[in-house]
Formats: C-alpha cells, structure tokens, sequence
C-alpha cells in the first residue's frame, strides 16, 4: 500500500467513523418505511410471504404486467370517495366533492370517482375537455386554474359548467367578455387568499382589501352571476387548527361580502390540502441529512394527522354553526380533495436490477427500474417502500437509485429493509397523487397502469412502447 | 380603516421596505439576463424591433405555429458539432464526439449531429433502440449507464455496438455472460471514479482500489477484450485547473493499469460534464433569495467558462503530453458532451396569458403558458430571457408563473423587462439540455418543435393533442 493509499484509507476510515455516529443520533424517531400495518393499506401475505392486495398476489402480477407497473386499488378508491361524500352525524348535508384532476388524471380512476358521486375540479383546457369527453355532467364541474384560455371559457360556457372560478381580478373581465359572446350567464366566484394562508401566484388577498375588490368588479358585471368564494389554504392541512384558523379567516370574508356588498354566497368552495395519513414531506435539509449519514429519515405517525371523517365533519360543524349563529342561510360547501382521497389508492411496483458490495459503513446501493422518471415524488416526500416477497435474514440499509444515467437519481437515500437480490419486487406505496402526472419520458418510456377490483386485474393504461415515444416525430426522411 | 387593517398595512409596509433594501443590497452582481449580446445566439433584431433567428421572425413564427415552441438552431448544433470534432492546432488527432442521447433526444437534432460526424452515447435500452432506428453505424454508439436490460445487451452485441462500458462491477459478468450466449466478444470499458470527482451511484472508485479489481476481474472475461476507460467528473466543468485535475487522475490510473495488471488503453472516455457559457447553475438558496427579495440573479460572465476550444486542446495536449512523455501509445480519446454541444442551441418561445397589478413593492406577477411542465430547467438553472418584440417604456421587475395551477410552478422569480402585456411573446433562451427529455404533460399537452436552417423552417415534433394524452388508455367501456 502506497503512502498515499494508506492515508486515503485512514481518511476514509476516520469519516466513516463519524458519519456511523451522527447516523446514529440522527436515527429515525418515526416509524420507519415498512413498519405501518400491511392493513394500513388493505394489504395481506400470503403463506409465502408474498404480498397480495384484493386477493392478487402482486410479485406475479409484475412478473405477467411487466415493470415498473402503477397498480390501483379500486376498493381504497371507493372507500375514500364514500368518506369524503358521507353526511357526518350532526350535519345537516354533506360535502360536495369535486376531484382535483390534476393530481391524478387517469381516466380509469377518474370513472371510479365519478361513479360515486364526486364531480371534477379541472384547471386546464385539456382537464375540462377530459371531463367532458368522460361524459361528466357538465354541472359537476368546477372550472379553476390560471390559465382558462378564451376557447376552453367558450366551451365551458356553451356546455354550462356548473361553476367557474376566478383565479384573479383580470380573469373577471375576460370571463365576461366570453360570456357577452355566447349569451351565458355563467356561476362564478372569485379565488381568495385568506391571511395565514400561504402566499403564491393565485387568488386576491383578503388582507389588503384586494379580494373585496374583485367581488365588487365581479358583481358589476352583469353576464355573471357571482355566487361562489373559492380558497386553498395551499399549504398540507394535516391538524385542526390549521383547518380552523383556515375556515375562520374565509367565514369573515363571507360576513364582509355580506355586509359590504350585501352579497350571500350560494358556495363556498374551500378547497384541497387535506394530507394523505401515509405520505410524509421531506424537505430539502431532511434529505440531505438522510443520505449523507445514510439514516432513514422517520415518517409521522399516521394517526397524528387528521382524518378524512374529522375534517369533512369539522368544516360542516364550523361552517353550518357559523351560519346558524348569523341566522343566515347556509351556503353549499365544494371541497377539491386531491392527495388525500387518491393518494394511498395506487402504489408503484418495481424491481431490483443490480446491487453492489456493501460499503465500508455496512451501505448497500442499488438500482430499480423506477426512477425520477416514474417517481419524482419520493424526492420530497417519505414513503412507504415493501418488498413484495421479504427474503429470510438480517435487515440491511440500502440507498436505492433510479435506472437513469443522472445523479439526481436517488430515490431513497436510506432504507431499512430484508436482503435483496437482482430480480426482486418492491412496491413503492401511496403514489396515487403526483406521480404519474409528473413522469417523464427521461430515457425510458413510461409505466403501464392496472386496477385491481374485486380480484380482478384490469389493465387502464398499458406500457409505453419506444414506438409511442416517437409517434410526435415528423418523418425522419429528408426533403434534400 | 378597521384597527387590524391599519396594523396589517403598517406590518406590510414595514415589510416592503426591509425587502426593498435587502434587495438593493443582494442586486445582481453579474449581467441580467437581457444583457447578453444577441449575437451570442445568433439572433438579431429587425427594423421593427422584432427578434430574428436565421433571417425567420420569431413572433410570426410562433404565431403561425403555436405556443409554447420549441426552436431549434440548426446552424447553432452544426457549428458546435465542428467546434467538437475540430482538430486543434499541435495535436496529432482530434477528439471522437458521442452526443448524450439523454440530454435532448430529439430526432432531428440527431440526424444533425450524426451527419457532422458525431457519434450516440446512448444510456437505455430506449436510447440504444433509437440510435439503430436511426441508421447510426453500430461502431459509432457507446453504451452506457446502470441499467442496460439483457435484451438491449443481446441487441447491442448483435449489432456490433462499438463499446460497451460497464457501469459497475456486477456489470461484468453479466456482459461476459450475454457475450458467451451470442458468441460474441464485445469491445468494453469500465466506469471509475477518480479521486476528486463527485461521488454518485456510478462507476468503480479508484481511491479504494474498487476500480483495479474491476478491471482485474474484466479482464478475467475471456468473452469481454477491455480496451476502454470510462469516466465522467460528475460535475459541471467550467474552468481549466478543474479539467487538469480530472484528467491527472485518469491518467495516474491509465499507468497503473499499465505497470499492475499490464493494460495498455485503447480508449481513454473521458464523459461529458463541459458547461454550457450562457447558463448559470441556480442553488435553492440563491434561488429562493431572488424570490424573498424580489431580485435577479447575476448569471455569470460567458467568457468566464471554459469555451470548447479551449477544452478540447486542453483534453488532446494533456493526453498526448503525457503518452509522449512515456513513450506509449497514446490512446483514442472519446468525449460525451451533452449540455455544452446543444444547451445553447434551443429556445423556448412561449407567451404571456396574463398579468396582475404591481404589488406595493413593485413586483408585477405575470403567467405564461408554459411551466414546470416543460421548463422545469429553469427552476436551477438561470436562463435568459428575451421580449420577442419589446414595447417602449421603462423596465419593471416581473415574476414569472407557468400555467399549472400549483405553487411550485415558479419559473422566473425576479426579471428586469420591458413592460409586458398580455399575448406578449418571449424566449427562455438556452433550452437544448435537460428540457424536452424532462417535459411532464402535467395539465397541459407538450409543445411542438420546430428547427430554423437556411432561413427554412421545419416542424421536427408536432405539438400533443389531447387525443395523444389519452392514447395509451385503455377503453372507457366497462364490461359490467
């Protein structure tokens, strides 16, 4: 050994000492990725030891799909369209619930929604055309977003959607314009941004008077029928009393619009943000915690955030108690869940395809065949991550990558899980919200969708084929 | 004035001022982002103040094809392909060009490449298949990256790949394995690490020794003839002492392999990693100061950066120098450049939807119609950005939103523009790496692509349709 050798690898020696023991302190204080009950996600194993969902055994699901594969719970679907819709005890009404395409925008998943009565919140015009080309009831759609180009208000006006809101003060003058155009009276309301909630490109804030105005240039218009408060709290509403502060702060707007311009609202539209119990958020310091100290970073205890029941139940009590106290009619209340009614719905399996010798801190990299092409979320959020058939042995700490050629291709930095060898099946839980609106095409072409329903596998969006990767490409043959 | 307006208008005055004079301390220190001369892009203006690209108007072209556009400079890869392979004066050769399919795989930008001489350096079996697809000659494509399919390695031996480099050491034996099924003995390489360089997923650690037992083990393959060595810095290159640096360590561990294990190198790969001079790397926190403050990042100077000439003589006197200096054999060298030889070839033009009132600071919001959805380079990255017809009137600061309706569609915190009304055309200039291959359909359809050469236009990508959105899906009919 070279001197410079021996004192690289006393160099080397001494940092790995010290990561071991800042790992250590660091150490997760959170359950760690697998350690939630497998009935968290209406999950079992079978005899083997192999994971099955609904009766299908999911190593062999992968193995006749093909990977990386979207899998989709039909029932997880059901079952949280039913709890979202469902009247608590002590309310008068029910939530009317409007599904954030965005988040999700499979129409395999969308029909399952809409055929438990959630309706479509659309912000875009290929979301609405979407909506409607699915054969939604035009009155169950809420039209939002930034960027309503003038075509798709002429469409949504002509096809009567239900309501269309405002996201800022110019879109009133241009939703008016459209609508002397075609002769409609549209529903409109106007997107606010109450004080606490978080600051961003969307909405008039209330605190500056600003949100006031735009109701009286609204109310001026005379082809719009302004019935509607639109707000996101554009922020994770994961307790209480966030939600309250969040519905305090929008009920003594509804009192000013009341008072000011004698303006009763018929809607009031509160938004998404609810969290999903089993995504956790990582932030940036968190990540780079995690992987320089190979520490798997803990995930909140999936109890301590508020339920789908508490908060539907919450924001009719406040909101119908609000109304009550006034001796004013309650307004209809719109909710546009997104990631916490889809989010834990779906789960990404993937496989192993190499693995290297351990390093000299006991970390064993890998790659999968997922990667930030078909996971971008996992980059800043915490998930779940389960071996669909747990080898025997001792847990080891793996730092898994994606297949690309690019650093940035981490997806767990540190995880705790049994050995793997190359082959391997994991699935990667609660990917029902961003993932797959977020993939890319980034050297590999796109996973395949299947929903599991009532035991059954039906395939709602199959595999990309490198032939459908240049299916946009104009003929390769030269004019010369 | 109610007490906790007033109190709420004195707190954001205060705060307005405390962010106006940080700004002014934080103010750009390098040129803005219109400061660059046009000519840097082989642009111009036209009497009428309207930008040109090769003798074609850029407004009427977006105008005649839609927005948002990819434009594509086909004089601009065509010269940066010649600077590349160029010889430079005192060198006895020139470098061998493998473009980074990954970084911008468009077809037509290839065929352009691939008619100046440069070869594929391909990282999927995707990439593989679109490079064979091509025509390109086997012998001129490089495989690459950490995930190469048994499949594609089958394919790539039957064609007759010109180099295969083994990203890790699990690799190896999986090649020989594939080779003695086909009969074939493959032509390889080994990834390395040199000291110094940024630690990641790929390659084999020279430091620890890790590489030489690689190649020791490669070179026990009767099926594989190791005639390569593969190296990438892992980070951008953008001054001399650091190329200098990268090259030692290659070359340190050229002799090693020589007087150990008495490897004489065919191929000395020495990756890509050379910056692009007109793109600025953005850190989160820089990036998330522009937007506390409202102020634009300086990018940094262009003639700051290692220019390709400069790089490539660089690269060949080193290498040479040192076979020379040993009286061996000098090597092939091979290059894989990606951000640098099409980073400044494209442009995306795009157009303003709309625009909000300045706020107290002074800040004008504004929304273009495209996002993260197909520009998400700009997020760490600075870019120019240029007024396709810029109105008269004095400069305001604008922050600049995609059209998805999400918080982190951020594109420009803070630019010093001409005043903008709605319609209004711009270009991020610099968009031919890590743009198109990193484009979501994230709400809305991708742009088309057309390339300007010889003042002609030609559509190389069509824009997606909703139709095309839907087309992997499978039917909407339900067998209930």
């Amino acid at each position: 050994m070279s001197g410079d050798r021996l004192h690289g690898a006393v160099d080397r020696a001494a940092r790995t000492g010290i990561k071991r023991a800042v790992g250590g302190l660091l150490r997760r204080r959170g359950p760690r990725r697998e350690d939630l009950p497998l009935s968290t996600w209406g999950l079992a194993r079978d005899a083997s030891g192999a994971l099955v969902l609904d009766g299908v055994e999911l190593r062999g699901l992968l193995d006749r799909m093909g990977s990386p594969l979207y899998v989709v719970d039909a029932a997880r679907l059901a079952s949280n369209a039913a709890r979202f819709t469902a009247r608590p005890g002590g309310a008068s009404r029910s939530c009317e619930v409007y599904y954030s395409y965005k988040t999700n925008p499979i129409p395999g998943v969308l029909r399952v929604l809409h055929e438990r009565g959630v309706g479509a919140e659309v912000v875009s015009p290929y979301e609405l055309w979407l909506a409607l080309r699915m054969g939604v009831d035009p009155r169950s759609i809420v039209y939002n977003g930034p960027a309503k180009a003038h075509a798709s208000l002429v469409l949504a006006l002509d096809r009567g959607v239900g309501l269309i809101n405002c996201d800022h003060r110019s879109e009133i003058a241009q939703l008016a314009l459209a609508a002397r155009s075609r002769g409609k009276t549209p529903r409109v309301g106007v997107r606010v941004v109450p004080p606490g909630a978080s600051m961003g490109q969307f909405g008039e804030r209330i605190d500056t008077g600003a949100a006031l105005r735009a109701y009286r240039e609204a109310l001026a218009q005379p082809e719009l029928r302004v019935v509607a408060l639109h707000a996101h709290y554009n922020g994770e509403i994961s307790e209480l009393h966030v939600l309250d502060t969040f519905l305090s702060s929008l009920l003594a707007f509804c009192d000013e619009l009341k008072s000011r311009l004698g303006l009763e609202l018929e809607i009031l539209d509160i938004g998404g943000n609810l969290a999903c119990p089993t995504i956790t958020p990582l932030s940036p310091v968190a990540r780079r915690l995690a992987t320089t100290f190979a520490c798997e970073p803990g995930s909140r205890p999936p109890g301590s955030v508020l339920s789908i029941e508490a908060y539907v139940a919450r924001v009719l009590e406040r909101i119908e108690g609000h109304y009550a106290a006034a001796g004013r009619p309650t307004p209809r209340v719109f909710i546009e869940p997104g990631r916490a009614l889809t989010g834990d719905s779906q789960m990404l399996l993937c496989r192993v395809l190499s693995l290297r010798d351990p390093d000299p801190a006991g970390l064993t990299w890998g790659v999968l065949d997922a990667g930030i092409n078909a996971a971008e979320g996992v980059r800043n959020e915490i998930h779940a991550l389960l071996p669909l058939v747990p080898r025997a042995g001792e847990h080891r700490t793996y730092r898994l990558t994606g297949p690309s050629c690019t650093l940035g291709d981490l997806l767990f930095p540190a995880c705790s899980l049994p050995p793997l060898e190359p082959g391997d099946g994991l699935a990667i839980m609660d990917t029902g919200a961003y993932f797959v609106p977020f993939a890319t095409c980034f050297s590999f072409p796109r996973p395949g969708i299947v929903m599991i329903d009532g035991g059954r596998e039906r395939v709602l969006r199959r595999f990309e084929t490198f032939d459908d990767m240049v299916s946009l490409e104009a003929s390769e043959r030269h004019d010369e």
